[in-house]
């Protein structure tokens, strides 16, 4: 019953200094400045005839206090509450999976994620930190990330991140509410992802569905590619959240488009990011913001690298989006003023 | 100081479709439908002249979200609160034990499992999910599985699961009140299991006392056996909860006896688990509830299984049991009205 | 990107009875008796030239009862908060750190242990549990043991415990408020030691100071050496926790200067610990306690031992202080009143 499994983790803190407009400015010891902090274990088993199984238990957390990150429980924002400060354990809200695959392709149950987060992270030359593409998206829900309870299947060769040739993956996940509740298919999310692999370009889309009887439901909408040059990869991303009816976290907008530009421009021993991104929303001001982004990751090995990185966002009309995220985002600006920010730091994968 | 540890664990999920009769159903994917998903650490170390150290600290957790699972700090009903949701990390809930062994035995110190329960754990073919004969037992409380600050000793050849010869175990686990509080008895836990075990049978008896002033006590009692035929292995369970003075959870009763009948027939790379179980309560209406529970697992390997199964409950008086237990549980039937649920999925143990 | 990480810990646990005069006694399975109880996963790579990335991830425990401990996110008091019972999960409070090092020494971000938690530790036979010297180390904060969002630099042969020749540690660690809030300073930990280390004797000083602009500030300064004789090993501590304003956890004092000489000696397979502390603070009483302790640890091997303790505290004036501390600390006598303990435990290491 004991066998091969790999543990596995990658730790990322960045010193930075973040400012928003007319607000202020914060000096953070920021985790996953380059890459998002996690610890995992996963292994694969030889089952015979081309079968396997395979599982993977990954939790985040936050380097520079210890404390780890929610999940979410069933799909839906009252299965996420906050916990009390230095109180939140290690969960494997990153993702806790077991498939069974083969030349069919692969079936996978569990917390994994969604069809519509692979393009907007695979074509974003930063993926996270104080450049992160992501940061400026608007009228997200819990499952914009990733989903509990779902099932997911993936056509052959795309079981692993890195699907090849023409791939394809689709994800049920359950709500869990009672026949018996109102609005019982709340956090029922549905998606696909379709898309072509190889090199030197890929290219894919994907939307995801998530039930929510009180917004008019949450889709998420993306795709896009990327282009594998001598001097660096090439990337471009666009997409789209929207509800069904005009919601208060929007300014009573109900659609929030966004694309991006972006690069990895190889130099000497590592590359230059770099990204622009734009994200509006239908809200009476037609509010926008844009957001150039630029560093340089310096890999001291395949699996350690010094970093730094600087980012500036423009806000305009009634947006006020902050550099960052979450507990280590940086101040939020007065709306329609600017923020930015810069970091240094360094990232260790094992 | 570093050395051979095992990490080892187990992940199962079943899609499953649970009913509870004039109350509705639920679509859920649930974890452990057919063990307990875990994930733990143990070693141990040869001390020269037959003396052994050893040790294991297991954590459960919910696959389907990635959640742990809590603990309980005092063998008191007030040392278990829940987790707001999302935020409940791992904990070692399921074993946190230190232990020295020798030709005399094991001494264990820790939270383990306490004496009682282990004849309901192996004597029944389920032992979770949909089909689990526990899920209908009544009034059990906090240490009905488990308890905290304990020690124990186990008789030679019984510090592992499947105890050989003429074997005992005795627990006593401390409550932790100050003396000068009132109930300070309270939470203090003994026990004790007596057995013999071979191929091809075993039986074993077992009680489990828990200081409770409130309530007059807790007591849990059981006992059984199993028979291993060339066809499969039988097993019969019998065993009782008490409380000493009649509680508002058994509906103003205190006892609620229960038994069942089960086997695990062999059947191609797998077995098919049935188990019949009854259980009652002495309360006014003299409530019971029968329940049928039959599958199949079929074996991919040593540790990788495909399982279904199927159960029905008859609930009569006053009792509601729903199939599953817990935050996966089925829906709640009305007072003496059945509920049933069956599942599919997959269990892969590392 | 797996690669080789050692996973290690600590398990230990011990029978014990605490009296506080006047209150009471308990009798407790207490975590911790000798060792701290832990477990973590840490790692090296060589870079080449005398560079070298390193991670230590440790996570603290109850292994009487399975539970994590919380850390504290921004080194302000309201950054802990106690999680309800049996739901604390695993955190990596005790360590969360990222190294880059080389002939320069080391420079290192997260989570790590503040400058003059060192002396404190190295200095006093015991180190926990119920002789554990800085139990009665009183007007402690947060920031007494280690601080989160910290930099700090170690000099060249100090990047693990044990430092050589004459060494030097700085820290750095930032509280995270923004520039706009009130007490904007708070949290900002600094600290440094300075030493000289090697055998048969040590000594080394050290100082943190965290900002709180509510107290005027927090300073822990502590020293001390130890002396390696053929018969054991001998130690001596001073130090002192100071506020800038009289305080009331201090009785409206607010200094509170501590010092203890201890020593290891050799017998046997093993060695007695044996401490004398005091503390006292500057009150209107001049209160005051002394506290004795004195043990056996007997080694079964390099890894395990099994151990006992025993501790008496002559409390004078105001002051309470119970045996041992947090969730298993003994009764707290009534002001001026003894308190004293017994255990007799195993620790294992892994």
């Amino acid at each position: 019953q004991s066998s091969s499994v790999t543990l596995y983790g990658g730790i990322d803190l960045a010193l930075a200094y973040y400012r928003g407009d007319g607000t202020g400015s914060r000096i953070q010891l920021v985790p996953g400045g380059n890459q998002n902090n996690r610890i995992g274990i996963r292994g694969r088993e030889d089952l015979g005839g081309g079968l396997y199984a395979a599982f993977e238990l990954e939790a985040g957390f936050n380097a520079d206090n210890g404390t780890g990150l929610p999940t979410n429980t069933n799909n839906q924002a009252n299965g996420t509450v906050l916990a009390t400060p230095g109180t939140q354990g290690l969960t494997f809200n990153r993702r806790s999976i077991v498939s069974l695959g083969g030349d069919w392709g692969e079936v996978r149950l569990g917390r994994d994620y969604v069809p519509s987060f692979w393009p907007i992270y695979l074509y974003d030359p930063f993926r996270t930190g104080v450049g992160f593409g992501g940061v400026t998206i608007q009228g997200t829900t819990v499952t914009n990330l990733r989903a509990s309870n779902s099932i997911g299947y993936f056509t052959p060769a795309c079981g692993t991140p890195g699907c090849l040739n023409f791939f394809g993956q689709a994800m049920y996940a359950a709500g869990e509410n009672q026949s018996s509740a109102a609005a019982n298919s709340d956090g029922r999310t549905m998606g696909l992802r379709l898309g072509y692999g190889g090199e030197p370009w890929e290219v894919s889309i994907a939307t995801t569905k998530t039930r929510a009887a009180a917004v008019g439901d949450f889709t998420q909408s993306s795709g896009g590619g990327s282009y594998g040059a001598k001097f660096g990869r090439l990337m471009a991303l666009v997409g789209v959240n929207r509800t069904g009816l005009p919601v208060a976290v929007l300014n009573n907008g109900n659609r929030a488009p966004f694309w991006q530009v972006g690069a990895m421009i190889y130099a000497g021993p590592g590359y230059f990011p770099v990204a622009y991104t734009h994200v509006g929303r239908n809200d009476a001001q037609n509010s926008s913001a844009s957001k150039i982004a630029f560093g340089y990751v310096y890999n001291l090995s395949k699996r350690t690298a010094l970093y730094t990185t600087y980012a500036h966002i423009e806000n305009k009309g009634a947006l006020a989006i902050p550099v960052n995220v979450g507990a280590d985002a940086g101040p939020t600006p007065l709306p329609g003023h600017p923020a930015s920010g810069i970091d240094i730091g360094m990232r260790h994968t094992f």
